[in-house]
């Protein structure tokens, strides 16, 4: 089969794209793990020429009469060649639907927006930041008017970042989680057993905790020849490419369980980038799919794979031997129970597996009333409060711990939380066919013997690439679509254990 | 005064290329200190892609015709902005002048060249390198012939590191050099005193040697906001902007003394790059002027302070508290005995000052001679030999050792050897200079107070950045041409002291 001039031409192309892409990822991560805090002017300029570059590589009239012709072509395409052509029109038409002027303004915004969040949550004062969410939530609804007019504007925000699904989708999974998880929460708190926690305070040596964490980051399968491990204010996963993967953490040495988690946490994304395809590297197929894909990567190592019993006692001895003092009287049940505590508190990034997605639920319903009209940005404070309340039984007592903890709204970044918990979801559903289809993975957990499971998130996930959407992948890899009941009863199976409820 | 548009235009052009010359540098500073090792390949392209699009826009049409515009504008411009018109005009042309298929063939063969380059240096077979290095000199005969027609092949090679310095100029120079220095070099030879050096042999800490080195680079001035320090393979001073300037070293646990001098060498390099002109620091204007001042900055603070007395008895307290095993029964003057050694070997870049200056020479001869056809390339193991026999009295046991050692001539880079030589000759004429106009300068050094020496560079020659030839700037600063008889005298004078001769 001979592959037309104009695919090639389009390869060509993308590939250019797709380097300087690269070259934005190593300016990002030089940025938040070693630039000088001096440099930070000139960085923004540098990245602002590049970005230019790239927007007028990704709207270049030459690569949109390349997709026409293609569309015209009668040729002959395989899967991923298909995917590449999808990708870059949709691309191209994300890039060139939009005004100029709503692009600038959403710029200028983002930067100011910024300011002002960072400014108002230190000073504890919502109405500072207000002015600009409302702004920033006005161009969003046109943004996605031009970009997505078939969808209603919430829809079209959450596509942005979870291709394909809806609030049709989410509202009742999050209903169902909710009517599930809240009483279960509540009594949690209300028994009387709760895990020692104790041996988790103390001193844990920097150095201890970074070599552990790198060892057990290398266990589990991350390629050091083809990645690295630094230190950042917050953990990430960034890159240049497949064979240039870097993880971040922090170190606390009051706290080893926060950086390791974060390190296991990271190397699931890590691993799903190492994992891409080897053909089309530099092409949209061999892209990860969605935000909330990728997540139930980081996820699955994170919590099904690192909070398991299996593990714990699998890493028990290594543990105690890096923090003897502090592990001395402990065991791998007691290691297990301990990082299994379910503690309502105020901050997200902070929340156990089993409060999180009641976080995650709260910011999705305020979006969606914003986007609807039901609430205004003005009642937020109250709203988040009273939410907070009647999910997880707390209120904020600031609103710097409440409504305005996280970045996302500062940069119109609405529609990213459903992510989170559809990632969980995802990650769990994925456990469970990974265990039916694979027998031993559990005592290959307990064994340290991470290989086989690796190979199987390689190959029915992490090398699929942008070949099908979320819907059709979860189909794929598990035989049915999103099933939140698998995550739930995961929770609740694992916690009544935890404080032997019932 | 009114700035044309054209002069604006200009500019705004001008700072975007600067702008995406910050990216590669920062690309180039992560592939030498922290880029993983597997993403070699992925880097070179990414590389490609953004070369590509910085040689876009340095031979953008628009900007020929903004230049044209300008150039029979009858503007009133100051001398900053003259030498923006002028350096983008030269820019411009050396960028334009040269046919397309010139400019890939020496792309091409760089990397080719290299590749044979490191085999025949490993194979210690020079014949390996020698197609390469003849097909790189008509290579560099023909781009010099575009580039610069007014020049011989040679003085444009030159020009193109050491901007109007020409065989013409350098000739005498080192001629006289050869006649002072060699029977100079041969009466230290065989001189009976010989400075104790084993105290400098031994284990220094790697950690004790990093703190240390920090220390006396921030002393010196260099300042970590705008600047970091790290390891790599070979030390450099690299960044993307005077907010942005990163020095490496490389640290052996068996010697401090190259490490520390290291930094502090890269440290001169570097308190150029920060000290640049305020204004215009995306400007051609506030570049860094030549090669050959560049290393004059990093020679001044290497040799002309910190091999010094001065610096050796401000020191030497803190140097032994950090080696305190090793230096136990030294003092200041010991230690200045000892970092001043004059011992002639066979690598450049391990050699002293003193017998530096016949490495470069050789070097210059010989390219000389490959320019005006007095030389072949298949005689140069011979060459080579011979002369280093003539000026060092030593002859390489291999071509590995000898005319393989240096990467230059694997990339064509023809005409910058004599700029490390110029760098020390300006280096001495900068500092005596100093001396004379601030008479407590030597005192200032023993008190470990540099910052009036380095305003003093900064006013006469940081931030001067491209107004003035290197020809001017010397004149402007020293109030003469460039005299190499400073360099010599202080030679002899210094060496003549610690080695008791006379």
């Amino acid at each position: 089969m001979t592959i037309s001039n104009n695919y090639q031409n389009l390869v060509k192309k993308l590939e250019e794209i797709s380097h300087l892409n690269g070259v934005m990822c190593t300016l990002g991560w030089d940025q938040e793990v070693v630039m000088p805090t001096g440099a930070a002017e000139a960085r923004a300029q540098q990245i602002a020429a590049l970005a230019g570059v790239i927007h007028g590589r990704m709207t270049d009239a030459q690569l949109g009469e390349c997709l026409s012709a293609l569309q015209e072509e009668d040729g002959v395409f395989n899967a991923a060649q298909h995917c590449n052509i999808r990708e870059a029109q949709r691309d191209f038409d994300l890039e060139t639907k939009l005004p100029k002027q709503l692009v600038m303004e959403m710029a200028a915004l983002g930067s100011r927006a910024h300011i002002s969040w960072v400014k108002a949550r230190e000073e504890n004062k919502f109405s500072d930041f207000a002015p600009a969410l409302k702004q920033f939530l006005e161009l969003k609804k046109e943004w996605a008017q031009c970009a997505f007019p078939h969808l209603n504007p919430y829809d079209a925000n959450i596509d942005n970042f979870e291709r394909g699904t809806t609030v049709a989708e989410i509202t009742p999974i999050f209903d169902r989680m909710k009517t599930e998880l809240i009483p279960f929460i509540q009594s949690i708190r209300e028994s009387e057993l709760q895990p020692d926690v104790s041996f988790l305070q103390g001193s844990f040596p920097v150095a201890k905790q970074e070599s552990l964490a790198r060892k057990i980051s290398q266990d589990i399968g991350f390629d050091f020849n083809r990645g690295r491990m630094d230190v950042s204010v917050h953990p990430f996963c960034g890159g240049s490419h497949p064979t240039d993967v870097r993880i971040t953490t922090r170190y606390k040495e009051d706290n080893f369980v926060e950086s390791l988690y974060a390190v296991i946490h990271e190397t699931g994304h890590g691993l799903y980038e190492q994992g891409r395809m080897l053909e089309g590297r530099d092409l949209p197929v061999s892209q990860s799919l969605t935000m909330g894909i990728h997540e139930s990567q980081s996820l699955f190592w994170e919590r099904m794979i690192a909070q398991s019993k299996f593990f714990c006692a699998h890493y028990f001895e290594t543990i105690s031997a890096s923090f003897p003092d502090n592990l001395r009287a402990q065991n791998h049940e007691s290691l297990y129970q301990a990082i299994n505590v379910c503690q309502p508190g105020y901050i997200r990034v902070e929340a156990d597996e089993l409060t999180y997605p009641l976080h995650v639920i709260l910011r999705y319903e305020i979006e969606k009333g914003l986007f609807d009209g039901s609430m205004a940005v003005n009642d937020l404070p109250e709203i988040w409060n009273e939410l907070m309340m009647k999910y997880l039984g707390i209120k904020p007592p600031t609103d710097a711990l409440g409504v305005l903890q996280d970045s996302h709204w500062s940069g119109g970044a609405f529609g990213y939380f459903p992510s989170y918990t559809l990632g969980a979801i995802y990650a769990c559903q994925f456990y469970r066919t990974l265990v039916s289809e694979m027998p031993d993975a559990e005592s290959n957990i307990g064994a340290g013997n991470f290989a086989p499971i690796r190979s199987w998130l390689n190959e029915r996930i992490h090398s699929q690439g942008r070949l099908y959407t979320p819907q059709q992948l979860v189909q794929s890899v598990t035989g049915e679509t999103l099933n939140p009941n698998y995550f739930i009863e995961y929770l609740k199976k694992k916690y009544s254990e935890v404080y032997q409820l019932n």
